[in-house]
C-alpha cells in the first residue's frame, strides 16, 4: 500500500483549496474533482457515484478506499455547501470573499470552512502524516463523500451505501466529519440522533347554534382537548444517550366566520423528536390512545403520522473510545456523546455499520463569515490521526 | 277614554289584513298605515317615529296610546316580517301565497301569522271588545310598533324608547308580543334572556426550531391549555330561572406552513351564553384569571371582550302572576316561566319597565307556510283581554 506523494499534505492548505471550489449544493464546483486527485495521488482507488432522479438536482458522488483488506475505517463527509446568504458588501454580510479562504487573525474564513471542508482536509492530513511516519494500515481507509447533504439528500449517502453494498464494498466503522464541537474543539461528538414525526390531526363535530350547544359536537371543544393532552404529555424522562423526547403544536385551524356557530372541522398538526426510548410506530399507538382518552366519547377524528426519520444510537464503544482518548490526548478535554442537534447522514450510515460524528466547531456553520481556527484543523488533523493509528492497532492485535 | 268605534274588531280578520301588507324588513309595507289607522278610530293618539342612520335602512316606527292616566300597560311588537324564502311554486316553497293570508283547515296561513302580526291584531282585539263590554281603562293602553324587529334593530325599539321618555311617556308594564309557545298556546311566556359576548384571544409567544423547543415559547401551546381551560369551566349550575351559562369555542388559528418551526402566534374566539348569575364585566374578570392561570408564567396574551347583549330577568311578580292567571282561565295550561332562546326587543325594553313576552305558537315562525290556528288568535285574544282587565283592576284598588 504505497503512497506515491512525497511531501505530507498541509490539513489547512487543503481547507483552502477546497473551500476555493464554489461547491453550493448541487455544483461539484470542482471540489470533488480536486479531492479524488490528491487522493489518487495517495493512493487510493476512487468511484465517482453519480446519481439523478426524478424532480430533483442530478448529484455527483465520490467513494475512495486505499487498501483492500479488513477492517475498513471509513470517513463520511461532503464537500457541498449552503448558499453564502447575504454577500459581501451588503449590510450584515460577509466581510470577506465567502471563497477566497482568507486567513485573519488564525482564523480561516469562508463558506464550508466547518461545515465540512475544514474536516475533510484533516482527515486527508491524517491518511497522509500516518504514510508518511508509519506506514499503511494494516487494513482500509475510506473515504465517502456527497455532494447533496445540504440539499435534498436524496442522490447522495443514502444511495451511494447500497450502491456500494452491491459492488461489495463493506464498511466497519465510520466517522461523519460534522462539526459537532459547540464552542471548543474536542467537547462533544454525537453517538446518535433522535427521531423525528409529524402528526395531522383532523376532528370531525357537528354544526350548530351557539346558543343551543348540547345539540352540537363542537370540533373546537374536542380538539382543544385533545391538543392540551399533547401539550401536557411528558413523553419520557430521556434515556442514557438521549433528552426527553420533546412534541410541538406547529398549527390549528378551525375556520368560522360566524360568531354565533359552532364549528363542525377542526385540524391540527404536531412534530415530536423522539428518542431511542421510542420506534415511530410504538409511538403512534400511544399518541392515538392519548388523543382518543382526550378527545371523548363519540369523538370522530383522524390522525395521519408522516416519520421523517428514525431515532438512532451507536452505543458507546469501539469508536467513541478511541474519539474521547484521542480528544483527550491532543486538547485535553473529554468529549461530551451527545444525541442533541440536527441530523446528519449518519441517519443513513447507521443501518451499515457503527457510526459517530466528529469534527470541528459548529458555531458559525451555514452563517456568515463561517470560520474556523487554523490551530483546530490541526488539532483535528491530529485528533484524527490518533484514532486511526490507535484503530489498526487494535485490528492488527 | 271614548271608543268611535262601534263595531268590535275580529282578530283573525284583522291578523288577514296585516298580513296582506307586504312588510318584510324594512319596508313599511302599509301595515303601520292600517294599523294606526284602526287605533285612531278606536281613540288612540299615535306618533309615529322614523329613524336612520348611516350605513342603515330608514324604518318606520309606531307608538300609539289610549288614555293619558296611570299606569301605562303596553303591549310591543313588530310589524316587519323576515322574507318569505322558497316562493310559491319552487321546490319545498310555500304552498299558498306568503302574503294572501289565506285559512285552510282552521289555519291562518302567511308570512307574519305567528311573528307576529296574529298577536298584534289580538292584542287590539282585546282592547277593543274591552271597550265595547266594559268601557275604558282606568289608566293607559298603549302600542310600541317597529318596524325594524326582524332587521337590525338600529332604528327601531331601541330608538323609539330613549325618544318617548323625552317626550315625557312613561311605560309601567309591558308585554312583548313574540310568539313563545313552542307547541301550544297558553304553555310558555319569557321572563328574561339569557346574556352573550364574544371573546377575542391573541397569544404572543417566540418563534423557534421544533428541535430545541427550550429556546422558543410556542403560542399553539399556550393557546390549548388556555382553550382546554374555556371548555372544562362549568361556568355555573343555572340559577331560579336560567339554564346554566355556556362556552363555546367557535374559531381557532395558529397559521405556519412549516412542520420544523414553532409558532409564535395564535388567535381563538369563543362565544359565552350567560345567565342572570352574571354580568359581562363580571364575566370577563372571571375569563382573563382563568385564561391567565391557563397560559402559565411568562405567557404574553390579550382578550377582548364584545358584549351582544347583557342577560335580564324580569323576576316573577305582576305581569307573570297576571299571564299565567290567564292562560290557566282560558287554555286550561299553566305556562312555563322560560329565559331559554333568542332575543326580542325585550331587552331594550328591561331597562325601562318590567317586561314579559307573551304571543302564538312559534313553531313555523321563519318558515314557509307560517302558520296559526285562527282558534289561538282567538284564544289569545282572550288571554290579553284578561290580563287588560285583571291589570287595571288591581290599578284601581
Amino acid at each position: 500500500m504505497p503512497s506515491s506523494r512525497t511531501d505530507a499534505i498541509d490539513p489547512v492548505t487543503f481547507a483552502q483549496d477546497l473551500i476555493r471550489c464554489p461547491s453550493v449544493t448541487p455544483a461539484e464546483g470542482g471540489a470533488l474533482d480536486l479531492l479524488q486527485s490528491v487522493l489518487e495521488d495517495m493512493g487510493f482507488v476512487c468511484h465517482r457515484l453519480p446519481f439523478e432522479e426524478d424532480g430533483t438536482d442530478p448529484v455527483d458522488n465520490l467513494y475512495a478506499r486505499l487498501g483492500t483488506a479488513s477492517p475498513n475505517l471509513c470517513f463520511a463527509g461532503h464537500t457541498d455547501v449552503v448558499p453564502v446568504g447575504r454577500a459581501q458588501g451588503e449590510s450584515g454580510g460577509w466581510t470577506v470573499d465567502p471563497f477566497a479562504a482568507t486567513v485573519q487573525d488564525g482564523m480561516l474564513i469562508g463558506r464550508g470552512a466547518s461545515d465540512m471542508k475544514g474536516a475533510i482536509a484533516a482527515w486527508v492530513g491524517a491518511i497522509s502524516s500516518r504514510l508518511q511516519d508509519a506506514g499503511p494500515v494494516p487494513g482500509s481507509i475510506s473515504l465517502l463523500i456527497t455532494g447533496d447533504e445540504e440539499g435534498p439528500s436524496i442522490n447522495g449517502t443514502k444511495k451511494m451505501l447500497p450502491a456500494l453494498a452491491e459492488l461489495g464494498e463493506t464498511i466497519d466503522h465510520c466517522i461523519t466529519g460534522e462539526p459537532t464541537n459547540p464552542a471548543e474543539l474536542g467537547t462533544m461528538m454525537k453517538i446518535g440522533r433522535r427521531g423525528s414525526l409529524n402528526g395531522y390531526i383532523t376532528v370531525e363535530g357537528i354544526q350548530g347554534h351557539t346558543g343551543y350547544p348540547h345539540l352540537a359536537d363542537n370540533a373546537a371543544h374536542r380538539l382543544s382537548k385533545m391538543l392540551a393532552s399533547l401539550v401536557d404529555w411528558r413523553i419520557d424522562e430521556g434515556s442514557d444517550h438521549f433528552e426527553p423526547s420533546v412534541l410541538s403544536v406547529t398549527q390549528i385551524d378551525v375556520d368560522n366566520a360566524a360568531t354565533n356557530v359552532i364549528p363542525a372541522q377542526g385540524t391540527a398538526r404536531f412534530n415530536i423528536r423522539f428518542n431511542d426510548l421510542h420506534t415511530s410506530a410504538s409511538l403512534e399507538q400511544k399518541i392515538r390512545d392519548r388523543l382518543t382518552e382526550a378527545a371523548g366519547p363519540g369523538a370522530n377524528f383522524s390522525l395521519d403520522i408522516v416519520v421523517s426519520g428514525e431515532s438512532f444510537l451507536t452505543p458507546p464503544g469501539l469508536l467513541s473510545d478511541l474519539l474521547t482518548d484521542a480528544c483527550t490526548a491532543v486538547t485535553g478535554h473529554k468529549p461530551d456523546l451527545s444525541t442533541t442537534g440536527g441530523t446528519s447522514d449518519s441517519r443513513f450510515i447507521k443501518d451499515y455499520c457503527p457510526v459517530v460524528d466528529f469534527g470541528l466547531v459548529g458555531k458559525t456553520m451555514h452563517q456568515v463569515d463561517e470560520r474556523v481556527a487554523t490551530a483546530d484543523i490541526v488539532a483535528l488533523t491530529a485528533i484524527y490521526r490518533h484514532v486511526i493509528d490507535a484503530y489498526f492497532k487494535k485490528a492488527a492485535a
